[in-house]
């Protein structure tokens, strides 16, 4: 099966990054296509660009010219999942979920660490939408960016470390979640300082969407996420004309 | 004061209506302008739709070349409100919210009549987000589309009474929120079919606008809605340079 | 248009200071006529106080002998909004509930800085019931009393900031709302202690009774707010014969 | 032991009822005292009756000049017992929430059957303030109002009956509160009419009352329910100098 | 009458110090039969033995010889009460429950203070599922294992108070349930250290028990707790051949 | 890799059919080891009996005489999930929680349908605990026993459709899941009677736990979930020695 697996900003080798950790769990006979929006921020860190990089990943998908089984929106915490949806029939899995998902299989609360203190109310907002957020025990910063993430590996173990820490001996938290795709990899170390189980959103997400593409199921149709209506709408795609 | 109320589609007719209605219920030295996005859906009607319009309603605003006391986002249960946050320090406010805050100030349980039944999950998501849902009796679909609405008012206002009347006598909604920026100017009917006060989010949204520039408040920047880091931003804004 | 604006306890004095905070914030053209009780506590800090607070609080809108275009219940976390929306077709504005629904339009979470501990939960209790409580981050207590708050202004000022700042470090408040009638005036320091906008309650409640006036929208009368039945009422009003 | 059961309103009649409900579920040794309000409704239905009734229930009880191990608040759905925690060291029990209580020790969810539709919201909203309303399947009017039940007790053994049995076969109900301090002794008959237990309210509260003062536990003093403190309370007790 | 006191582990002399305290709060007329089960944990610490103790216990109720008015499942924060419910048309009453019960109608909030770290999540998910849970605090644990709690009564008074301080001073609890059936007797002490009523749940089970059985109230058997329908059961009772 | 499939009832035809539905699922490599416990009931419907089969499901584990990666608990709606990821490192997958956490991949809200009416109580209450209630339209009951179900398979057909049905055009409900273990294979028959996708709980929870132990995760053993502490346990293993 083909896995197309986007990234959120414009940074390409983040995305090379994200599609390396999706090749490293995905079963033989996966293939994962990476993909970098076409257009949008360099780093998704708040709101404005979450819905700019929204709109930048369904163009993305929308521009690929080929066969897919299922699309993964590598973005944590961000807009868009549902609009997607409504444009392909495959499975759409957001990391966000996929993570929380199956960190619920896995301990009674589970925590998710992520990059500003900005992104923490936007996670928590995507967590109760997706009724994920009743065996959250906290959202924490670990008060680096994006970019800084990619650039010193050695103070963002540290420092997602400590608050993995935290989130275990103050908020009751008995697995935790890398809240950025630029998490990527950091696992085993996390998981070495903690004992807890700790869940990259990117690996969750090729693993569930292997597994709903393996059972056959596609995005349900026949309410919010059906197609959407036949209608003119100006300047889309946003990055040239349709496929 | 100036106050921007800003479509979410690209259908100026619908402009020229709402920007009526906010000028009905505007103060006197309240100057309404009515924008238009420049790209996006001719109506909104789903995630894809939303997502897109969201863009195209922080690409409008930020092409606006003047001063400015507050913006309303004219879409109801639409996405954005949180990006259009971050780009202003002026209050913004969505018409989903501002009528669910006047409604509750009414009476003990609100109801929300709206078009197509594809809306009534987002509507709910929204509300959830902003806090506003464990008040509303229900979100009910008169399964008129967006378009239909302005065609032909006679149906509209049947098919919304009639709605509104289940929500108030088997939801237990004591009033009666329109669901949607194109049912502006029907509220005396619908009151006049329920006996219940009829909240149109235009309106409420205005007033509301009003309320906090009179009382000096402006969109908080210490958290969520700080403005966007400054970083590399390709193709933004989406409809030509930045004014 | 006229707005009564009725202070909780009979200290006529902080009568004199909420209607001289109203009167600041109210637009031209409108008449605001501050109300004290004529019977009940000094200082309402508590459920008893409190009842019989809101009875002498209906008391004193029914004595009075006038037209009136809305009424301001001028006690944050008091009981009481129900009962005068029952005998009011006018719109009703509790004072705790104005601060928190402007507070909700600003910024993602506020937090509530009230008195002494004790008013900790009555303060909660109402937010829960007007379902303004999940944005709500905290609500915390300086310490002081009401009557203390009016004496010390400095004290007040300096033990409010600190909650205030603590509610934003700790909490996630985004926005800070002064939970007491008797802290008019105060924002502007808080505002400049912690960076995040502050809203004082009687300010929002003047605000959202003028929209909702201006709206031309009145408290439901087809459910709980229903005029009272027919029926004996013994001793009613209190203080004295009808109007 | 000695249990003050308070009527709410005025109508003496009605407090013998309930009285003699109280004594015959009470123990041998426990002394019912009935004790009728000296002002305020005749029978208490909205919120504005039901904030005066609080204020009478409190003078009344204030007023009592004798001994007494609890007090029993004998009004479904009303506003006060917090304040009757407040002046009361003994135990305090509202009859709604001690039909609660008894009904989630029996079945999973427990409706309540009351008098007029305008009470539902009220009733709802002392069940979510006192944490009871999440295993709460619906609360239904019976649409005969308190008078009407006394006048005429077959028709309001077949109107609740037939809401009882409503709200086991819709809405999941495995246990039945009578919702009207004025339904006690129906219970028979609606649990033939149901095969549900049937819970009144004004036993439970006698028996949960025994229950407290065998325990030897009283009222916390520690937070919300703190005696008032010491202040100037003009024209308290209402209805004459205190004991 | 008679209440049937189970003990949830097999340790005889912790039955005996259950049935005790039960026997120090009973009624004069109560008899208490303490009941300890054929097999299982010595003493219950986490959801394997809490499962297979929930068996033990419907065993020994099971093989009971004799007639009884009311069960008590004296174990805290367990899992079987629904399962002795089906099996019995007498009410049964969980310690759990009934501390949390009794807690609510003597404070606004409640906290637990219990022996292990792990038994917290347990606890949480037992108050939650009975509907308790909203005004619950906050669930600590002392630290102390069950048999702990037995050796040194002095440690386990100053663990279990050092904590249930903290649930008063930080958490808003006013009142203290001690979380395990090994605590009772403790309650005079931990009252002392926080000035808040305790309750303990054997002593709030019996005079819960006491109560229902007074009011002629039944486990309902219209739904959930519907007695097992017939059909073929290996190995049950577990312990033996049906009485 | 091995998964246990582990049946909640003593009936083997039914094992044989789950685990036959678990091999049409599993992928290449996955042997599917079916398990049926040594006591219990021939089908579980009802607290008493599932309390008994979770610890004959933990039982049948323990026996278990080989090296496995994975267990499914397969039945729907049942107790002991937790027990046994406390006895296991591996991965513990129950089928009720694999339907929902799937099937909120699919669609904004799902429905179960299940056998009897006294279920639906039961599986709400294990999808409240597992976090995954928010996103549930409905639990309703087709009215089939277990038993029935297998022998009348068209009569299960029309009435899990029928209540399928329902559940989308009532509930707002988008993907429907089969509420049962021995509802295996009536997917695709549902499915074309709603529209929906339709997820069978045995399948899911194979392809769960494929992915689980494809990631390298494990059940978390730092809080609720650590292995039983040492101590005596009385009658364990059940059904004979230790293996």
């Amino acid at each position: 099966m083909r896995i197309l697996v986007v990234n959120v900003n414009t940074t390409a080798a983040m995305t090379d990054s994200i599609a390396a950790q999706a090749r490293a769990v995905a079963r033989p006979g996966t293939e994962i296509v990476g993909l970098t929006p076409s257009f949008g921020p360099e780093s998704v860190e708040g709101n404005f660009e979450s819905y700019l990089s929204a709109v930048a990943v369904m163009d993305r998908v929308q521009a690929y010219d080929g066969q897919y089984d299922a699309v993964v929106q590598a973005g944590f915490g961000e807009h868009g999942r549902e609009g997607l949806q409504e444009l392909c029939d495959v499975p759409v899995v957001d990391i966000t979920e996929a993570a929380a998902h199956v960190a619920c299989l896995l301990g009674r609360k589970y925590a998710v660490v992520t990059t500003l203190s900005r992104a923490v109310g936007q996670i928590e907002d995507r967590l109760m939408l997706a009724g994920l957020h009743t065996r959250c025990a906290s959202v924490r910063a670990s008060g680096l960016s994006v970019l800084e993430l990619e650039e010193d590996q050695d103070a963002a173990v540290k420092a997602i470390a400590e608050q993995a820490r935290l989130s275990v001996e103050q908020d009751g938290a008995e697995v935790v979640c890398l809240g950025c795709g630029g998490m990527a990899g950091l696992d085993a170390e996390i998981r070495a300082a903690t004992g807890a189980p700790v869940v990259d959103g990117v690996a969750a997400a090729v693993a569930l969407a292997e597994a709903l593409v393996g059972l056959g199921l596609t995005t349900s149709k026949i309410g919010s996420y059906a197609a959407p209506r036949p209608k003119t709408v100006t300047g889309w795609p946003v990055s040239g004309s349709p496929r």
